[in-house]
């Protein structure tokens, strides 16, 4: 993994799939690509991936399909992070002998209630198992889901006793100040919010990017902002992506992307999920269409 | 699998660990014999298995590990719920052909406030691709830990749609009115408390018998309860099984099992636990021990 931190616009990919519900590598991979042409990095196998809907086999084949159609690793943040440290450790160590640029790594998301010291153990047992100093963890704080909220504190002391391979964190709390927080703890410290409604706010306290599960539709603008966030035109950026999010948001996040892919992509194939998430009701679909085009909205020929 | 239900005592049986927190298949073995030893089943790989932080193939390894070792499959109800359905599957299909009484089914568990009709799909999903006759389901109902809970009519469309396979029920939920609300909508459903604290109880309403950390350290009275709820001792032996329950319940479950299996087996190997889930601290122990004491708890041999 390269020694420099990882920045810019990230897509959590979403995952396509047969009709069997077997992922689709060769949509993914096209997918991945468009986004890369875009300017648009790769957090495959994150929250909105369904990644975990996937097997570990199952993730491991997709990386190698986007590895064997020769995309650039070094613009790669696969998600690894497992229920189980050995799933996370065998994730992790294929990832980074693809060369991967960092790894995106969920703490244990099953037992609720756990202690700083427990997840502390967990990331410290994976990073001992994997053993190689090209290892880039990129911390995924996602309290909504993982149920596991990652501090101050807890950072800190995996900052401290893993200086070169702690670099950053993907914070999807939607607490805005946090990102400020972070930073004034860590200055350096690569990081990505979730969203790219706080991407000029998490720019202007020093952060990385954002990683947002909306770049899988709209990755040119996002990352226009990204590019000018000094300029002057910034919160005119700002307010243009926040248009097509606000309309997004308003439905469940998953199927909202894989129905705008579909739609916009004329390409129905994309419209299926593995269970438990469902694809949106018709109704829910139409509206959501509706409120596209009014915002002005288009995919510019990805999916 | 039987054609009939289980019922019973059932431990969720606690794994040991090496210090390198690899699972411990011979103390495995040996607390699993010492279990049936005692009239109690085994639900192997349940939450307080710390099933969640072994990988698939630790669990098939274990499970053929308690095969070899020529143990009852059919007092065994092994949870196969992971978050992907492909692992789902896989652990089903290979406990099947060990010919387990049955398996316990967690929905999947990362992605919150689903649908029904995903939880719905997930199930069937798996039945569809296990495709043996011999599958016989008990739902996981857990949603303080799952975040996914298994309403009546969710429950119901199950029912329906599989008669033979689905069977039975696990609710951990700790809500004493949804066993009777449960069993009066499903008569002859196999229903199983959380806990043995309320056995007598799910007994009262028709219910099969309980699944429950505890019975790893005290099987013989809650089997004695189990016997006997319908003598005139029942009360009396449901207030026994109690006084130990509310003892240990004081602590994070998993560890205090593990703790009291130490402690009173003599054997401080158990004392491991996997992140995200750590032993307890020095005074908890003492205290733990300190006030099973004083109830005249023993562990007669066991661990």
């Amino acid at each position: 993994m390269s020694s420099s931190h990882m920045s810019g616009v990230l897509a959590p990919v979403v995952t396509p799939f047969t009709p069997q519900l077997e992922p689709d590598r060769e949509r993914f991979t096209r997918h991945c690509r468009w986004l890369l042409s875009q300017n648009c990095g790769l957090a495959v196998f994150g929250t909105n991936s369904e990644a975990n809907s996937l097997s570990v086999d199952e993730r491991m084949q997709l990386l190698d399909g986007l590895m064997d159609a020769g995309l650039d690793a070094s613009r790669m943040m696969p998600g690894t992070g497992c229920s189980a440290f050995p799933d996370t450790v065998r994730l992790t160590k294929h990832a980074i002998e693809h060369g991967v640029g960092g790894v995106l790594m969920l703490p244990p998301f099953y037992y609720k209630n756990v202690s700083d010291e427990g997840v502390y153990r967990s990331f410290s047992k994976v990073i001992e198992e994997v053993g190689d100093d090209r290892l880039r963890i990129y911390l995924y704080n996602f309290p909504q889901m993982s149920a596991v909220p990652l501090g101050i504190e807890l950072v800190a002391r995996l900052r401290e006793a893993f200086p070169s391979m702690v670099v950053g964190m993907k914070d999807s709390s939607g607490d805005k100040e946090n990102l400020g927080k972070v930073m004034g703890a860590f200055p350096g410290f690569a990081m990505f919010a979730g969203s790219e409604a706080l991407l000029l706010e998490n720019m202007r306290v020093g952060g990385a990017g954002c990683i947002s599960a909306t770049a899988n539709v709209n990755p040119k603008a996002i990352d226009a902002l990204f590019q000018n966030w000094e300029s002057k035109r910034a919160d005119e950026l700002q307010a243009a992506v926040n248009r097509v999010r606000h309309v997004v948001q308003q439905f469940t996040l998953v199927p909202a992307l894989k129905t705008i892919l579909s739609h916009y992509g004329s390409d129905p194939e994309w419209n299926r999920l593995r269970p438990p998430l469902v694809e949106l009701a018709e109704d829910d679909a139409k509206r959501l269409v509706t409120e596209l085009d009014a915002v002005g909205y288009r995919l510019e020929s990805g999916g």
